[in-house]
């Protein structure tokens, strides 16, 4: 792991590169009580030309910074940040990256660490890079979404921090999270208001794929940025690019596994549950999938919302049997391509190893 | 300090009493990354008969575990850990409080302490109760605060957890309190919604006394506990407890200091910074008070919304040169008297002493 201490006094101290071990904190530490904790997600994939590789990590250092100062800990440059994750995974991933088409989980973290029992800005810090081997999670299946209802909260709210990778984001949502597992759902489909806006998908970004109602065209559509409800997720983000460039009526370059396709709308808007549901019962609705970091690009095969209960089409089977919508899955298989380096892409990201130590 | 583990598996363990020192937390604990934590404010109080006493645990201990609850962490017997709250003090305050007319801060507060980073309920915990010793907070000279504006955000909404003590509602508001801070003011008022809703000042309850504008009556107000956005303070409770007791109209039981004062409204209902504007300007603001364990009952001078600078009255100098409102003033003097075994009564409950250990 590697740690770098900030103390309002003397700023960030030098990077510590050490075993992996736990953290000796004060009972009183600010971040045990006040939430003073930030975090980012990414991973890093063995390629099929044995390449390592991270994804836009550029991205994920800015938004960390972000994340940072929104809960009142130091800012930090991104550029030496990414340097950092590039510098522990060339150290790390070779150790736990042997086998083409894996990947491990890194896990940059902030945290409040002195002690400071009172309300205010944490007058020491610690930032922390992990990495997480697990196995992929998105399920081959599809994912069935509980769409919250009004005694299980809401995530996210104008003036909050929905928008930021903070830790008080996501433990107010463990507890309706786990009441719909128990009820055999796999993620809470996060409405917001009395309208019942649809904004996240458990921890991910939600996309439906539907044809609008008006025009009959078909759209991908997502909930935007503007407000400040939702996570900028970098896999949200490489889909919306990603389907402008090669899947829209404005795409400007073709790509295989894209050209069969009908062309789509790509739209960054508000929808509710009541368009969501109008869409299905009219026959509308063509696919939806939730993404993000841990997850990936997960397709849903079914939403229920108090009483109505809708099963999303997923259309296509791959080879490997794991099933699809058409367009969550040729993205997939995209952005694949770029993680794992069938293709060469400026996201793509080598790091140069320095082999196990 | 005493720590108190629970493991999914096994419930909660046996309770260990041991010198205050650091833990050992895995750079993957849930509390690190997800706020999974919650905790209470209380003091225990050396009175001016020489017992040591707590004001109201029960109520501490019972709003504990909903926040427990609330931020998917295990639910606590209120019964058991008052107790242990109890066991704890009998044994340390003896040590830390000589004299009369001291108190110590205690901090009860529980963390999802296991090794998880995968988004979902803790499955391991520890409640701890460590003691604090700090000066009074109460400024005598009153607080000045800034009521928020958008940029500075909410610091909570309806389907959130403002209701709950929970470590989610403190870190994202205090980028916004560090801003306020260097602007001069001791607190934020925090109002919600595009009609300003008044809801806490800083991490206290905020209570304006006023005469109505239809009534022309004498009113206490405080925003209402139903939407669950403001916290259940024991403090604010107690106040409208003693208020509705000695000063309303419905006053049972006359009460020393509050014989010559005009008699009130007792209201907790919803009320905008427009309306406190208006007040102001109308001559119909009398005084305010924020209220909580750490800051006690502490009068405010002045309110600043944009660019409208609001001095509200502190009519009373006490002896020992504080400044208070009327209401405010006597309210915390009853208070007072019943921490520190002025009076007795069931509110300032006694505590056996173990003596120093």
């Amino acid at each position: 792991m590697i740690t770098v201490k900030w103390t309002e006094a003397n700023g960030w101290e030098t990077p510590e590169l050490k075993p992996y071990g736990p953290f000796q904190l004060e009972p009183t530490a600010s971040c045990l009580h006040y939430a003073t904790e930030a975090f980012e997600g990414m991973k890093a994939y063995r390629g099929v030309d044995g390449k390592l590789r991270l994804f836009r990590p550029d991205l994920n250092a800015k938004r960390m910074n972000l994340s940072s100062v929104r809960i009142a800990l130091p800012s930090i440059q991104p550029e030496e940040l990414e340097k950092l994750i590039k510098e522990f995974i060339s150290i790390d991933g070779p150790k736990w990256l042997k086998d083409p088409n894996t990947f491990i989980y890194l896990r940059p973290a902030i945290i409040g660490s002195g002690a400071q029992l009172g309300v205010q800005r944490p007058r020491e810090a610690t930032l922390f890079i992990i990495a997480v081997l697990f196995p992929p999670m998105d399920k081959p299946t599809g994912m069935r979404l509980l769409a919250s209802t009004e005694d299980m909260g809401v995530r996210a709210w104008h003036g909050g921090h929905g928008a930021s990778k903070v830790g008080a984001n996501y433990g107010p949502t463990l507890q309706a999270q786990g009441a719909a597992g128990a009820r055999g759902f796999d993620q809470v489909l996060w409405l917001l208001g009395p309208e019942g806006r649809v904004t996240e998908a458990g921890a991910s970004n939600f996309f439906v794929v539907w044809k609008n109602k008006t025009t009959g065209r078909t759209q991908l559509v997502t909930a935007p940025l503007d407000d400040r409800i939702i996570l900028d997720g970098v896999t949200r983000r490489s889909v919306l690019e990603l389907a402008r460039k090669h899947l829209s009526h404005e795409a400007t370059e073709p790509r295989a596994g894209g050209e069969d396709l009908e062309k789509i709308e790509v739209v960054e808007e508000n929808f509710t549950i009541t368009d969501l549901i109008q869409a299905y019962d009219e026959g509308r609705l063509l696919e939806a999938f939730a993404c993000g970091t841990a997850f990936f690009l997960a397709p849903i095969n079914g939403i229920q919302y108090k009483d109505k209960d809708m099963e999303v089409p997923m259309p296509v089977t791959a080879k490997d049997g794991s099933k699809a919508g058409k367009y969550g899955g040729v993205i997939k298989t995209w952005l694949k391509e770029i993680m794992y380096g069938v293709v060469d892409h400026p996201w793509g990201v080598v790091i140069n190893e320095r082999g196990p130590q």
